[in-house]
């Protein structure tokens, strides 16, 4: 390819609607261009990047047995209507009716359509297990799209369906996807993604697990322990907390506290530590905005995707009314109207004792509370947030720390949802009907060539690793005026082509400062510079992206010299 | 690949709404399987096909300097309503609303974005000329999906745009475009389609090749002479009449006709040839109701592609109503009301005489019109269907068969209709703005393996050619209870596969007829039978799918000898 005929423009300024890096330099370097909010169409290196992406998971799918096959983006609103997704998913996703009226769907995830697929055929035991998997465009009408390829509306995304006869089945075929995830990245140049255990959410079923690669610009949090493996994604980290019940109870007292609204205020007010206390917060249920009230120690947060999950529905941020019954400020646990809102205890406030708390009436709060005394029998939920410096819910030590990463692909343990919904049976070797489980395994493909370009850029531009680079060598023709330097550089890429070397060829009159920042930009890993001053000696100048190599190299070894840093670091990405 | 794990099924009865071949044995074969009316999924052997035809197509796109790039299949409707499409396309474009109520189209085409992607960066002359493509999934609400993958409402196309700054460099690029579609038919096995002219329709723009295998299922009609290489899509071929004018002129006489309503009937009645009348036909534009009412002479019908292109807008069949001021069967030139309604005079009629037609007044018709005396001056305009042993409008001669086929590829040339009206500009050598020229070219694929089969098929399944087959052995073990044969055809596989052989293996434990009929069903070209009975004299047994090649191999030689032959296969496929 010669660069002055390819489409897209490269271009120094920073774009100001770009936060993050990756996303500036996919745009500077005429990678990508919007469409649409989270919508973006790709230019040539960027199809280039995302094409060895796409082999690699390819390669590494058929390899542990998937077969490729293809879903449709779009299908009907019934299919969704048998798993109860076409209602129990919000606005994220796309609905809208054919000419014909006939509710529709965009796909965003494709549980149901492999099950269609595969429920008639797949009616024996002796067929199973098998995985499906397909690489396609995906439609999610995600409410904030940000971050460049990060978080988008379409994306392309390898999703792969296992069917099994057993959890145990299940199990060893989730092993060896866990680990063909984990080539998948290293072999696209970022081995340092790590796995942590995660919450299903929607998707339903069980054990799940996410590949993350840890980024301060990561818009998921990951509780990791300094002392063991353990790693678990916030949402899905269990909290543990040393419940203290230290000295002798107090009495439960009603203290006047005007104009003390907050849970820092009390504990201010009364000179008592927030563990000392506890804090009301309120929800209220999507569907019915009924009150979800948790009351948690005062130094901890709730983990909403628990709480989701506990409760089986979404809720939002409650809005406390004036005539709802409730007070702001002064929500408490005693007393509070049980028939009237949904009240849960977090096991933080389990054994414990001498808590402040609301009082249910305003400006008065409680002193002194122990809920197995003053509330009897209560069941404890466990809805905290995990905390940075927190304990290890593996190791027991006070050494987790909460890092940021990307979510580059996730594995999850389905069960037994979909098939039971969609009605898909087999029969067993006793000829017994049974419900195969099932396990889904996802990579986005776009936002997996931006985490790489996140991760190994510098200011100038992304340095792509060798497996995924756009082409693999760059030649740079300093002077294409100068008959001798064209001629010698012709030739080279002529000669690269015919070698089936992937080759970019900068022939422009240009200044070499011009030609070298659009070159720093679209991140080629090998570059030959040709000069008439080097050849004068008989001599190219190659340099590597990541300035690990700047080498004078007799000219006519150029291609071998080339070839083996391909070869090397082809085999690096392994 | 070994069969019995393989996801989907294979039967024998043909499925009673599949019309055509193709459908029926990609249904039976499991191949598709059917998601929603015109929506399909496809199994592992149909995906591996469209795989390898989409290689084909990426390589002979990129061989013509081809940029891979990619669009969104979900779009703004704002883009769209740049080039005005938006509103004066149909309901075959599925427009819909996103979450922020913002309208939204899916891709049924991507000149608009293809446009939005190079708008701004192919700002000068230098940059010119550049062809971009992608391979994508499309989505068109066609009213009357049918045939299997022939006609379907999602479909993954091939389409490419390309940019130049002359027609000249339009032209010298369109041929080059349309040889690399011919290799391409070529590669995927069907080298017998033909081009023909075609009427560009919607897309706008002048020239129009349409490429097209002619086959009797075929949708489209295609007007072929036999004398010279004139073809063309019957909606763009010019119809020549020959009108003649012998003997003398008679008067304009008004003849009571009653209960007489058609052309044919107001002939016989007369005893006069079809030729020496003139019959209306009557449309309405579909926006307004305005009635058009086109005469031609009795024997003709009318293209309404070329009307559609002469009004510049569409129309239906007219609704003759009480009180609409024509009457039905009693319809003419003469008299009737040109401010009322849109009259247009076929080519058909011009320099003819002595006509009959009818006379605006129920029960009535003339005789002896001659329009250039009766009307005086007016426009004639071709829009007569070219007829089969009609005229050929290249060689002159009475040489025009029709003959159906399917349209598997087109190229167009746009012109400027997409840069003028989504103003894109570029600054040419003498600093002036001008609009770049526009071609774009597409290729079905879905449709392509589709006809690929209909035309390569026996009763028992798809004959594949080596290019696109699936796999290109099929290993069939009939005893696997024996411990030599199935001890031989484990080896044979596994020496395939690490000899990168792609091969289909099946161990079943079943009769040899059941693995032969789903061997036929996949249509493998290389079948490598192992038997007890064979084995006995070390011999294997290769049989090719299109029964050219049956013999007995010794068994040690099967890998050399397949090799061989796939090589030849592969090789026949340019």
């Amino acid at each position: 390819m010669k660069i002055d005929k390819l489409a897209g423009d490269r271009f120094k300024e920073r774009p100001s609607d770009c936060v993050i890096d990756s996303h500036a330099l996919m745009i500077r370097g005429g990678y990508i261009k919007g469409v649409a909010n989270g919508i973006y169409s790709s230019y040539m290196p960027m199809r280039r990047i995302t094409r060895k992406i796409e082999n690699i998971i390819r390669e590494e799918m058929d390899a542990i047995d998937g077969q490729e096959v293809q879903f449709p983006v779009v299908m009907p609103g019934s299919l969704w209507e048998e798993s109860g997704r076409f209602t129990s998913i919000g606005s994220e996703l796309c609905r809208f009716k054919d000419r014909n009226g006939i509710p529709m769907v965009l796909g965003m995830t494709h549980e149901e359509a492999a099950v269609q697929l595969v429920r008639e055929s797949a009616n024996t035991y002796t067929k199973y297990p098998f995985m499906i998997y397909q690489i396609q465009t995906k439609f999610r009408d995600e409410g904030r799209p940000r971050a460049g390829l990060i978080r988008v509306r379409e994306f392309t995304m390898k999703d792969a369906y296992s069917f099994h006869t057993s959890q145990e089945d299940l199990e060893r075929y989730y092993k060896i996807c866990y680990d063909a995830y984990n080539r998948i990245f290293a072999r696209c140049g970022i081995p340092e993604v790590v796995t942590v255990k995660s919450d299903s959410g929607m998707m339903g079923g069980s054990i799940s697990h996410e590949y993350m690669l840890l980024t301060p610009i990561g818009e998921d949090s990951i509780a990791i322990c300094g002392e063991c493996d353990y790693r678990a994604n916030m949402e899905a980290a269990e909290c543990i907390t040393e419940n203290k019940c230290e000295g002798e109870d107090k009495p439960l007292e009603l203290v006047y506290t005007p104009g003390i609204h907050t849970i820092e205020d009390i504990c201010n007010f009364l000179h008592t530590p927030l563990e000392e206390s506890c804090k009301a917060v309120v929800y209220q249920k999507n569907m019915t905005d009924e009150y979800v009230i948790v009351f948690i120690r005062g130094d901890l947060d709730v983990n909403e995707t628990k709480l989701t999950n506990y409760l089986g529905e979404e809720v939002h941020p409650g809005e406390i009314t004036e005539d709802c019954g409730l007070y702001a400020g002064f929500i408490g646990p005693y007393g509070i109207d049980k028939d009237k809102f949904t009240v849960i205890i977090d096991k933080s406030l389990e054994g414990t004792h001498n808590l402040s708390c609301g009082a249910n009436k305003p400006e008065y709060h409680y002193t002194g509370l122990k809920i197995s005394r003053d509330l009897g029998d209560v069941e404890y939920v466990e809805l905290a947030k995990i905390t940075d410096g927190g304990i290890c819910p593996n190791c027991g030590k006070h050494s987790i720390s909460i890092s940021r990463g990307i979510e580059v692909g996730n594995i999850f343990q389905l069960g037994t949802k979909y098939t039971k919904s969609m009605g898909m049976q087999y029969l067993d070797a006793d000829g017994n009907l049974q419900y195969p489980i099932m396990g889904c395994y996802g990579i986005g493909v776009g936002r997996l060539a931006a985490s790489v370009c996140e991760v190994h850029h510098d200011d100038y531009g992304p340095i792509w690793p060798m497996s995924i680079a756009p082409w693999q060598v760059h030649i740079c023709c300093l002077r294409s005026d100068d008959e001798e330097c064209k001629g010698f550089s012709d030739k080279l890429y002529e000669d690269m082509l015919g070698d089936n070397i992937e080759v970019l060829y900068d022939d422009r009159n240009i200044r070499p400062g011009a030609m070298f920042s659009d070159a720093d930009l679209i991140g080629v890993p090998v570059r030959v510079i040709v000069s008439p001053r080097n050849l004068a000696e008989n001599l190219c100048e190659v340099v590597t992206r990541d300035k690990e190599i700047n080498e004078k190299v007799p000219k006519d070894e150029v291609i071998p010299f080339v070839r083996k840093l391909i070869a090397e670091r082809l085999a690096a990405c392994k």
